[in-house]
């Protein structure tokens, strides 16, 4: 069995050689233009000609949750396209996101201005009854993010595009409940696939829907937000503020109105990263179970996206 | 039934109006001096005077979790000191404990700072293997923090006077093992009720045993801690820098180094509000027990402390 590894922006070798430890009997190398078809593929952002040229295929690995910069590459019918499911990223994104509800909801921000400024401040506690957090996309990763929530005693709302039912969730599912789901939230967790259909999902007419005050948290990719419509809202004071990972463009260009803007938070998509352990242990559990002939999880379905 | 409400910097009045609606039946006033005694109190804080006069007290219901306070008043043995337990303030303990946890084990500050100065940094994800958080202190405080940041799958060690037992969580009890527990711990939570013995625990003997580049939380009272200890186990690096809410006085004085120190967080005695609401309808449920001859929650031991 034949592997190559194929990275945009990222060193294989540590990679080459953690899978070839795991699969003594397998050839793994780092791919290189002209090289003789692998029969699989690991893959973060390969180029159009590395599709190409691997013609022998059978499964392609990405080292990511997200496939959207996969997909749009022409890919054969036949490819069978396997991407990350947790690995160590959904505790991440937990993290990350009750970070983000929490200082917001708690107003920790405004406690370092005031602490920056010598001052002892007294703020009235808000209740959580009037920040119902809502999750839209209920994966791996929204699931856990979902039940993370819930360990604080936050309303909690679920969107997904087919039914879900989540313990203590209250799930809404398909483009027919959208507005429903966005009425009911005051704190937005983006975690949505990229896909036709969600490009720009995040935009005037549906961020005008969340409550007044609403908080955008975006752990998805930047192109499910209309930018400009995030900051409009905000200046406009429908909307209290933003925490965002991700962008249209990464790194954020220099210029770019978010680093500078009073109420947005800017970080630098690291909200959960591809850990390489976990992510080599799965992928490799994968390509023994594919073996195996068994069914395994996290296999993509292109007409859907994701 | 006569219900006399004191607090020491904080308006009686919303009180008096809250426990008179639920407890129409009772007499329900504000105390000032010389009054006749009632039959019941509701107190932060109280002078000795108020003690003093009032001599027909049956229990007085602290409206804190924290009793050290009173305790340091000459109180007749016989009367029963109930505190508040959780009362809504064990979910905000579990906020801003978790909040505090996350934001040092993942870097937040350091990503803010890289923010404002317009800089996408890359930080290599540190293992939370290796951020064991520590909580000293399992009442109904400590046990809520300590199950919520399970959900992060952070080691969570607890030490306790009497021995505990919580599901996941490595239980140290006893003056005897709290070597081991300092030694097991990188995030120490200080969840400790303020007695005799807990009084400056938090010194450099004990701080210098947590973990190297080892970070405190406080948010239990200020007078655990021996300031002066803390800065200078920071200063010399074994410590990484510490999240605290309490100090030894408050308002923190002006000219205080805790409120500059590039590596301390302070915030201003807000990691658990005590709620109105909540707190009335603890007491007066409380109050009703009492009276139909019921056990209650929250009897303060005299001898212990707490």
């Amino acid at each position: 069995m034949n592997i190559t590894i194929c990275f945009d922006k990222l060193d294989p070798a540590p990679w080459v050689q953690g899978v070839q430890a795991a699969l003594p009997q397998a050839r793994v190398s780092a791919w290189a233009p002209g090289a003789p078809s692998a029969d699989l593929a690991i893959v973060w952002a390969p180029p159009q000609q590395f599709v190409d040229e691997q013609t022998g295929l059978q499964a392609l690995f990405n080292i990511g949750a997200g496939v959207d910069a996969l997909l749009q590459l022409r890919l054969p019918p036949a490819l069978k396209v396997v991407r990350l499911d947790d690995a160590g990223m959904s505790v991440q994104m937990a993290e990350y996101v009750c970070h983000a509800v929490i200082r917001h909801f708690r107003e920790f921000d405004g406690y370092d201005a005031d602490t920056q400024a010598g001052k002892w401040s007294y703020r009235r506690p808000r209740s959580r009854a009037d920040f119902a957090v809502g999750v839209m996309g209920l994966g791996v990763l929204g699931e856990r993010v979902a039940k993370a929530l819930q360990v604080f005693d936050f309303p909690v709302n679920g969107y997904s595009r087919s039914a879900r039912q989540i313990d203590g969730v209250r799930c809404f599912a398909g483009p027919g409940q959208l507005n429903d789901f966005l009425k009911a939230t005051r704190i937005l967790v983006n975690l949505m696939p990229l896909t036709p259909e969600t490009e720009n999902i995040l935009n005037r007419q549906t961020l005008s829907r969340l409550q007044r005050g609403g908080y955008l948290i975006n752990v998805a990719r930047g192109r499910h937000l209309v930018e400009q419509d995030l900051i409009a809202l905000i200046d406009e004071d429908h909307l209290a503020g933003a925490m965002l990972d991700v962008f249209r463009t990464e790194p954020l260009p220099a210029e770019h109105p978010f680093w500078r803007h009073p109420k947005i938070t800017v970080t630098p998509h690291t909200s959960a990263r591809t850990l390489r352990d976990e992510s080599i242990a799965q992928i490799v559990g994968k390509i023994l179970a594919l073996q195996r002939g068994e069914p395994i999880r996290g296999v993509v379905d292109p007409q859907r996206g994701y």
